[in-house]
C-alpha cells in the first residue's frame, strides 16, 4: 500500500489562546470512503509520532519514491488491508498536528516555533501562541469537514493521540460514534507533567539543543521500560558508565526534530485534561455520546492503567458506554505503538461490533 | 538529646581506584558504648542526607549553640531514648559520607570535589577520584577501628544508606551482626541509573548550577510521590503551568549542595552492585554472616519492593537469615526517611531480637 502525503492549509486558523496565525498541516488517507460516509476513522498521532500512521511507504510524486521513504507507518501493524483497523473497510485518516515534533522531516506538514513567520521572515520561536490538545482537534475538525467527513466511525490513538481521541468524544460528540483511546489518560498527572515534561521544557528553555536530547532521553526512558536495561549494562563500564548506546539511539529519533515543538508539544499535554473548559469532569464526559475502547499497558509508566480505570469508571458513572482492555508488556508505554499486534484482535472486535 | 558533630581524618585514605588522598568526614554519636563493645550500631545516611540522623540539636561549642541549629535528624522518628534506634540501649555512630551533597552545610564536614586541593590551591573539581559505595564503607571501617568498635551489632539506613549497610555485611562480614536496609536495592537498576540519575548527570554537565537544579528536581520527584501531586495543581495556571513551588522547595534542600558533589554520589550509586568484585551475586552473599531485614516501600519508584523481594530470595537461596517487611505510604521512595513511624515495630522488634 503505497500513500501520497496531502497537505492541508487553514489561512486564518483561531488557536486556543484567541491568536489567528495561517497553519498547514499534512494527512494521509488509507482505504476509500464510502457512499453513505460512514466509514471514516481518524488516528491520531502521539508525541514524537507523525501522520504517517500507516501504508508501507510514501508517494509524493512517483518519479521521487526512495527505498529511504518506504517506512512502514507507526501502527503498521494495526492498519492495513485485512488488519484490525482495515483498509479494505474503513477509510482512514492520519494527520499530523500542529507543531509536529519532527519540522524538519521532509514528510510531516506542521507549523510551530520553527516555521518562519511571515511577518517577520523569521522563525516565530517563542512568540508561536501555546498549542493545546482542543487544537489539534479543532484543525482536524476543519480538516474533516473539508474531506466531506460529518461523521467519524472512530477516532483513535495512542498516548497523545489518545488524548486527541478522546477530546473528539467531548468536543464535537455527534461526530463520533466510538473512541479507541490506546495507553492514555483523561487529564495528565502531576506527576508525568513534571517527570518527563517540565524535567524536558527545563532542560530545553536552558539550553535548546542538548535539552532537546536530554528531554527525549527523560522521555524516552519513562516511555520504554526496556531500553535503559538493554543499552545501560552493555554499555556501562563499572567505573565510570556513560549511556551512549542510549543517546545514539535517541539522537537517531531527534535528527528532524526541533527543541521548541518539543517543549511546546509538552506544554499541550502538561495542560490536557478533559474536565478543561467544564465545571467537572462528570459534565465533560456527560457530553459524550461515542462507545469508548480504554487500552492501556500494564507496566506503563507514563499513564498507569488505574488512569485508565478511573476514566472508565467515571463514564460509567456518566452512563456511558465504556470498555476496558488492559495488556500486558515488558515493554512499557511504548508497547501501545510498538507492540500493536498485542491490541489488534480487541480493537478489530469493537469496530466490527455494531 | 543534643548531639557533638566531630570531624575524622585520614592523611592517606585510598580509594577503590588506587587514589590516596587526605579525607574528612564528620559523624556524631548517640548513646554510650557498652563494657563489651557489642552494642554499637553505624547509622548510613542517604543520597541528600548527612550524619545528622539522630538527637534533637546540634552541639559543637555549647556558646555557638542556636536555635538555627537544634534541627531534628533526618531518622529523628526512629533514633532516640526509648525509640526504635534506643539510644538507651544501643551505641549510635552516623557518620557523613565522603562528597556529602552538603559541602557548605556548616554542620557536615566531607572531602570531594568542591575541596580545596592542597597541591594547588584551588577545588579538586573533576580531578577528584571517583567514589564508590564501598568507598564510603571503607572509611566507615576505619572510623569504627578508631572509635574501638571491633564488632556492629547493626548497619541500618535508607536508600544509599541501605545500600552501604548491606556492602557492609559483604565487605566484612565478621564485623557485621545484622542489616536493616531500608528503601533500598542490591544493585542499582538501569532505570534508576538512568532516571533520575543519568538525567541529573548530565544536566550539570551542561551547567553546574542550572543543572543541580534540575537533577534535584528529578530525583525529589521520582523519591517523593506526593510533591507533584500536592504541588503542580495548585501552582499550574491551566494555560502555561509552571511549579514555581517545586522549585522553591528544592532550592532550599540544595542551597548548601554543591552540583559536582551531586554528580559523584550519582555515580556512586550507578555503580552500586553487591556483586561488584566478585563473579556472581551469589558468591558475594555467601560472604554475609549477618542477619538481614529488607524494608521497602510499596510505591517506591526509585527501589520498587520487586527489587528488596529479589534479593530475599537470592539471600536465602544462599543460605542466609533474610526477612523482608513491606511497608505502605502514598510518598513512594521519602517514605523511608519521612514515615519512620511506619517502619519503628519491625526495627524494634528485630533489634530487640537475639
Amino acid at each position: 500500500m503505497l500513500v501520497v502525503k496531502k497537505r492541508f492549509a487553514v489561512q486564518q486558523f483561531r488557536f486556543e489562546t484567541g491568536v489567528t496565525l495561517p497553519v498547514e498541516i499534512g494527512y494521509e488517507t488509507y482505504g476509500t470512503l464510502n457512499e453513505d460516509r460512514s466509514n471514516a476513522i481518524l488516528i491520531c498521532h502521539y508525541f514524537s509520532g507523525t501522520s504517517h500512521s500507516g501504508g508501507s511507504g510514501y508517494l509524493e510524486d512517483p518519479d521521487e519514491r526512495t527505498a529511504a521513504t518506504l517506512r512502514p507507518g507507526w501502527w503498521e501493524s494495526l492498519i492495513g488491508p485485512g488488519k484490525a483497523f482495515d483498509t479494505d473497510r474503513f477509510f482512514l485518516i492520519s494527520s499530523d498536528v500542529i507543531c509536529n515534533l519532527h519540522p524538519r522531516n521532509p514528510y510531516v506538514v506542521t507549523t510551530g516555533p520553527a516555521t518562519i513567520d511571515p511577518q517577520t521572515g523569521e522563525p516565530y520561536g517563542m512568540s508561536f501562541p501555546q498549542v493545546t490538545i482542543r487544537d489539534f482537534v479543532q484543525i482536524q475538525r476543519q480538516l474533516l469537514d473539508f474531506l466531506g467527513v460529518e461523521t467519524l466511525y472512530c477516532a483513535a490513538g495512542p498516548s497523545m493521540g489518545g488524548m486527541q481521541a478522546l477530546q473528539w468524544a467531548v468536543e464535537y460528540p455527534e461526530r463520533v460514534r466510538k473512541v479507541i483511546a490506546v495507553i492514555t489518560t483523561g487529564q495528565t498527572s502531576a506527576y508525568t507533567s513534571v517527570m518527563p515534561l517540565q524535567i524536558g521544557i527545563d532542560a530545553i528553555a536552558q539550553s535548546p539543543q542538548s535539552g532537546l536530547l536530554l528531554a527525549s532521553k527523560a522521555l524516552t526512558i519513562q516511555s520504554d521500560n526496556k531500553l535503559a536495561d538493554t543499552v545501560w549494562r552493555e554499555n556501562a563500564s563499572t567505573s565510570m558508565p556513560y549511556q551512549t548506546a542510549i543517546e545514539e539511539a535517541i539522537r537517531k529519533n531527534i535528527v528532524d526534530a526541533d527543541p521548541l515543538h518539543w517543549l511546546y508539544l509538552a506544554r499541550a499535554c502538561q495542560t490536557f485534561s478533559l474536565q478543561q473548559g467544564f465545571d467537572s469532569l462528570q459534565e465533560a464526559l456527560s457530553r459524550i455520546q461515542a462507545d469508548v475502547l480504554l487500552i492501556p499497558c500494564d507496566t506503563d509508566r507514563l499513564f498507569p492503567p488505574e488512569e485508565s480505570r478511573c476514566l472508565l469508571e467515571q463514564l460509567r458513572k456518566a452512563g456511558k458506554n465504556a470498555e476496558y482492555y488492559e495488556f500486558s508488556s515488558q515493554r512499557g508505554h511504548y508497547a501501545g505503538v510498538l507492540e500493536g499486534e498485542k491490541i489488534a484482535e480487541p480493537i478489530r472486535e469493537y469496530l466490527l461490533r455494531s
